[in-house]
């Protein structure tokens, strides 16, 4: 799709991939095998891509986004000669099932919204079947290569604050496997690295649940940039070791404010860069921005099964019965953020007026563009 | 051994005992089966003692110590009729045997030589073998009641420094499965607890050898302190959620400067700490200091086996062939430290002024009372 120079993530495999022409297939890297089996799902109908999506064979929100898209094509696909009444009515069932497969997950809300919008547009504009066929593939190719060109521009905007020759700390997994196109944290890495800087990664493990071990390091190594894998408890060290020269990390949602929430730890990480006068970036697209909520303090917090961290390894690790506190993300407060950076521009040392500002301007831009 | 009034210590299970009167057997609490199986091993004999040690079935430089010393009586014990001469040459290969167990463990080293000085000296007197065993006897008694009244002492003074009805942090498992006694950083929780304050605990779970969530949740829960288990990058978010009022970690090896050398994560945990104005206490006998270490710069840090991360629950969880940082120990600058308890006194503010103060009225005490 994309023809630029080749680079790391050009050696990763697609982390979701429309196979064929029409009839086709969607074609997923099964993410739980990782990163003992690379495996891919071939899936033909809508059942299928729920199941897979309930099942994390894809995770992260933009990928998951990217999914749905092309799984709500898979029931209609075959519907050339159906009336487009028929076509639209197929599409709406299908986007119910899939919405359903993870029902908090923002970007497969947004995303099915788009293609019920698109298929609801043809049949008013009085499309024939085939006709609106072609606006939902073109649709649903729109939403993977938006993502994937978010996730560029801010590897472009981003790649300026790798440090060269000195390694950068990472939390969690917020790169290729997370969307349909190489990230947000590890964007700026990706690119830094296809420039010929010297990049290198330190990996927290991540847990409870280990996406940094799993997936991070995994694509990481698959991608050719040296990746180092340490536990979460061992960043302050490797920071007063003067390993590393810069902390980038991902974003689930982030407030009016500028407060970031991400997976549990990145809190703290920013906390030991800000002891260590280590700049901490965040790199997420606009769309992670929740202007309806005006500080951290406002964001709930999941809390989820002890199980995940008392056996989280296949085996019991702690005593039976024993209380734990598993929250899934923590906050961290915009002053010990030094940017956040996104698809539309960096914000320097955010706060209220400095989100806002981006994001009006983005908005702008997205209705003159539109 | 001791006639204090009930508490939460009574509830525990000795970590090593002697068992019977002349000739007996040492009992150890089954450590590596902790905290699914509470199993315990009969020793009859230097080989099997040599065996558990090595096996980590006693692990903590004080346990092992205390193990060592009841060690060295197995082999000599039946020895009542013989020459007291042979008796200590007996003893003599045995001790070098069971100092062979683990190498680097200081206090091993520093019970094996009091027992073999204990019998060299009742030779030297003249004793004969019965007397000799007396002698000897007394000296591994000497040597665990010694640990246990360290233990109880650090507890006492560090008591006043357990917040009333907020919990304390604490990392890896400083606690009785590491003594002869109640433990260290535990200690003054044990004490507090005893003493009506409410007290509870937060336990990191320590990757990679998880010793918080096998250890330190178990012996907290069986001794009826209230303890939550959380994974180590979870403790950022519980200070700021203000449901810790201070942490409390023992120690390795504290440089003349009160630099403080302890399990990976510890000074990650005082740098939170002090962005949270949390106190951060360490716990540990004067005998953990070592003066000819100036400062913890000089502190050599031994790395581990990567295996330990990336296979540490049974099954792989990482990819083959990733690289991996694996320090055992970080280090912690006195300045972060807000006292250290020892058996001898507090240390507030530590620096190498008070540190050496207190160290060389420990040795005056010492001597006054030997």
């Amino acid at each position: 799709m994309h023809s630029s120079p080749s680079h790391g993530t050009d050696l990763l495999p697609a982390t979701v991939a429309w196979l064929g022409a029409r009839p086709g297939r969607v074609r997923l890297l099964e993410q739980t095998l990782l990163p003992l089996e690379t495996r891919f799902l071939e899936l033909e109908t809508v059942p299928q891509m729920v199941d897979a999506i309930r099942r994390l064979a894809v995770r992260g929100a933009p990928a998951i986004g990217v999914a749905a898209g092309y799984g709500a094509l898979l029931g209609v696909q075959h519907m050339v000669r159906a009336s487009t009444a028929e076509l639209v009515q197929r599409l709406v069932e299908d986007c119910r099932t899939l919405v359903a497969a993870r029902p908090t997950a923002v970007n497969l809300f947004w995303a099915l919204e788009r293609m019920e919008s698109a298929g609801k547009a043809a049949h008013a504009r009085g499309l024939d079947a085939a006709a609106a066929l072609d606006t939902l593939f073109a649709e649903a190719e729109a939403i993977h290569r938006e993502d994937a060109d978010q996730c560029r521009r801010m590897g472009e905007l981003g790649a300026p604050y790798v440090p060269d020759g000195v390694a950068v700390l990472t939390h969690c997994n917020a790169g290729a496997l997370a969307t349909g196109g190489m990230g947000t944290a590890l964007a700026p890495i990706y690119v830094a690295h296809s420039q010929g800087k010297r990049v290198s990664v330190y990996a927290d493990e991540t847990r409870p649940l280990l996406q940094g071990a799993r997936l991070t390091a995994w694509e990481l190594s698959q991608a050719g940039v040296p990746v180092t894998l340490i536990t979460d408890n061992m960043a302050a060290r490797v920071m007063s070791e003067g390993r590393v020269g810069a902390v980038f990390v991902g974003s689930d949602r982030i407030a009016a404010n500028g407060d970031v929430c991400n997976k549990i730890g990145t809190f703290g990480v920013a906390v030991l860069a800000r002891h260590h006068n280590l700049p901490f970036y965040v790199v997420a697209p606009t769309s992670t921005f929740d202007p309806t909520v005006p500080t951290g303090a406002e964001i709930p917090i999941e809390e989820r099964e002890p199980e995940e961290v008392t056996e989280g390894f296949g085996r019991r690790t702690a005593p039976t019965g024993v209380r734990v506190y598993n929250p899934a993300f923590d906050v961290t407060p915009a002053e010990l953020v030094t940017a956040i950076i996104t698809e539309a521009g960096v914000i320097e040392r955010p706060d209220r007026t400095r989100v806002l500002e981006l994001l009006s301007r983005a908005r702008h831009r997205a209705l003159a563009a539109g």
